[in-house]
């Protein structure tokens, strides 16, 4: 085999390069993006009636999209989304939104790099977070989270004040994801694709997590190795690739999103 | 932020009254109510063959709404639900009522607040039930039923007598749920779009107790966030909202229902 | 309420008669029972590949209906089931039945009161099956099962030899069922409809015991109370009754059954 | 009985003969297999977004077939898949194949008698993977893997380099599955047919593994009982006859596939 000499590095960076000659992005809009990541994120578990919220910056400053409170991820589309100012304030007057999403905002403003934040409380996310113990990243497929995500180990009750918006915000540092003990999970992304495939990965991490917790013990992942997993699934590209191959599923169910 | 001093208490009463204001409410029949309940629940799990029973107080005094025997929930319509009086006897003499429905009359007769009663055996209640212990309230959603929920730990055996009426409807007290070791659950409601919510609710929690039991040792939920929690999502709008999306949903699958 | 002095038994006696009198039996031949039988068991979690195996007796002694070897429960249909004598040969020499149904003709032999057999092995029962534990019947609504189901705790092998039938048959004894170690489940009924019932509930009761042992540790019934509720959940009318809901169900999914 | 003195051996000898008298085979090209292996998995629940590989040998020596990089296995068709040399080169020059898809041609180099390969994450699988156990075999049905599915203990980071692709392929030994810690499954097959066969096998095992370990402790199955069962389960009629159903489940759901 004439490629036996080529270094692991080299075959890695050689694929990150096939990956974007090769495959094609999508152009969506931020709004069609958006809805779409709701219809996602309702067919992988994270139902949970009205609570879940999406937001992600608009054109103007201290502005943000958002779905209508009321409203479940399944019934969002491009059309019926918000825009809401940095006080929840609907731009246009009509509607409103979750009041739960007021941390949001203050993630926004101390965050200036984020430009989507996923907030839901799946299944597992929930079960987990009764623990309160961190999220534990012990398989490949998920060590985008790897060292990557925060814990809030003192549930500071509804999250409707300020001070819980501080708190979280706070807390998520340099981190791209938080698990809240007793409540559930916000992940963040520059790009909505990429916020879209962390949410995607915590509620199964957590998923994996109760699975092998309840049958023995999990062991650690060698750090290094996990480091180098976490580069090679964390690109905007394979964020990319990921999402369009959710938004073609996503398609074939949801024709009415967008 | 020019909202930075608004207290948190101030923000959870302002978004109770734009809620009210914004969010129209369904206009529909308490049978039709009835039947999509049926419905709802059925797809969140609560289909435990011909089993689970749900009544509303109907027009008459001592009169009641019940679905058919031997109908599952998958079935129920709003115009095949049959009316029973205290004894389960049906008005027009036609069909049979489930006939461990008894302890619904006794609920009703000592419990004049309550409306509606949904009493089911979903899966992961069941399973908890063979435990012998309380349900568990360790996450936010879940807190509609914290310090709400009895607990029968003894099973009286099969409830078709008026011994377990007397027994259940004793335990209920002034709490809205009642966990029955063994058996199943009873969730109460002023209206039936808040016995939906609890119902939905309770094997909800159980599943996430369940879950969380077997992977670790759940944490106890700070009483006084847990109590505020509770308010917060147990008012009367928040159930007719919640309602109304599980109607939306459910009347894309079930469109025999109504 | 006048009907305060009614006991227990007699309100249970009343229900009974008025099932009977109230509830019409649905008219299918046997062999529309059985094909409906199986589409209901694959939809209830019984589908384990061209693993499982119904019969009931045919018309002529010593022969059974049985479905072909190949295809899986989603596939039979009235017309498709093939009658094999007591040596599974055709009787019309063609196709073949699963070799491993050996053992049915066994129970037949040695069980006259039996008229249909149902052996799989759904995915709870399977796993609890690897722990050489005997299935707990701690929750109601499978007290149909109470003191009802033996043990096979050493698994023979494949069932394909003589030698398991005998044990297996011998297993059985005045009991319904048997749970096979390492193996699966096999359930017996007087009528198709009474084996249909038994094998959704084996299974049901798997999952909940393992759910209940995840979690914590499993309590007992009392036994009076738990006969009680046997004998209250197996009447012949009862399992025509959830038999007949069964098949309402299954017809919407399978119109290609009969 | 006339047949009560036939052996076990005798009768599973039979039975073997009348499957293949008996059973016809389908006649469909191994694209169209491998398309349809991709469908029936991904059903099976081997779908972990774009993580999964399927490969077989193609015509000239050292090509293989593959899916699309950044297609889903729901989304595979006997017209997408591709043609790759052993260095993963599109021999048309286009698209571009799974760049973790390199270890699948060391392994077809050092396994002559390998001509198909399925790697996945599916959930138990990985959930399992996480503890650092092996794979335990002690259900029947999961026999066609009893002795035959190598543990690799160490995960040795994102599989893209050669070295990954020498420790594999080593590990799998004589057997026909690995199960690789912290990561996924590995099956191969001689035919299509027994490759997808094992894949389905494999994650069931995980399954009932991580069901029963959580529920209490695995008994071990008698060794000459399991590779009885082994024998049993694993002849390539078994798998064709296996395969031929799912085929027929699969084309119900994908009739876009061939």
């Amino acid at each position: 085999m004439k490629t036996a000499a080529t270094t692991k590095k080299e075959l890695m960076i050689n694929a990150q390069l096939d990956m974007k000659k090769v495959i094609e992005d999508l152009n969506l809009s931020d709004r069609e993006k958006l809805a779409l990541t709701c219809r996602i994120l309702f067919d992988k578990g994270h139902d949970s009636g009205i609570a879940g919220q999406i937001t992600c910056r608009a054109e103007q400053p201290n502005t943000f999209l958002t779905q209508r409170f009321g409203l479940g991820f399944d019934e969002v589309t491009a059309d019926n989304l918000m825009e809401v100012d940095h006080d929840l304030k609907p731009l246009n007057g009509e509607g409103m939104a979750n009041p739960a999403n007021r941390f949001h905002t203050w993630i926004y403003k101390e965050h200036p790099e984020v430009n989507c934040i996923v907030h839901t409380h799946p299944t597992h996310i929930a079960a987990l977070s009764m623990l309160e113990v961190p999220l534990i990243i012990s398989q490949m497929d998920t060590c985008g989270l790897y060292n990557d995500c925060s814990f809030v180990e003192h549930w500071p009750g509804v999250p409707v004040g300020n001070e819980e918006g501080i708190l979280i915000s706070k807390a998520l540092g340099s981190n791209r994801a938080v698990f809240l003990a007793h409540h559930g999970q916000l992940v963040t992304g520059k790009t909505i694709e990429e916020a879209c495939n962390l949410a995607i990965l915590i509620e199964r991490a957590a998923k994996l997590q109760l699975l092998a917790m309840a049958a023995g013990e999990i062991k650690a992942l060698p750090a290094d190795l996990a480091q180098e997993a976490h580069y090679w699934v964390s690109t905007d590209k394979r964020n990319k690739v990921n999402f369009a191959y959710y938004v073609r599923q996503a398609l074939k169910k949801h024709n009415d999103c967008i």
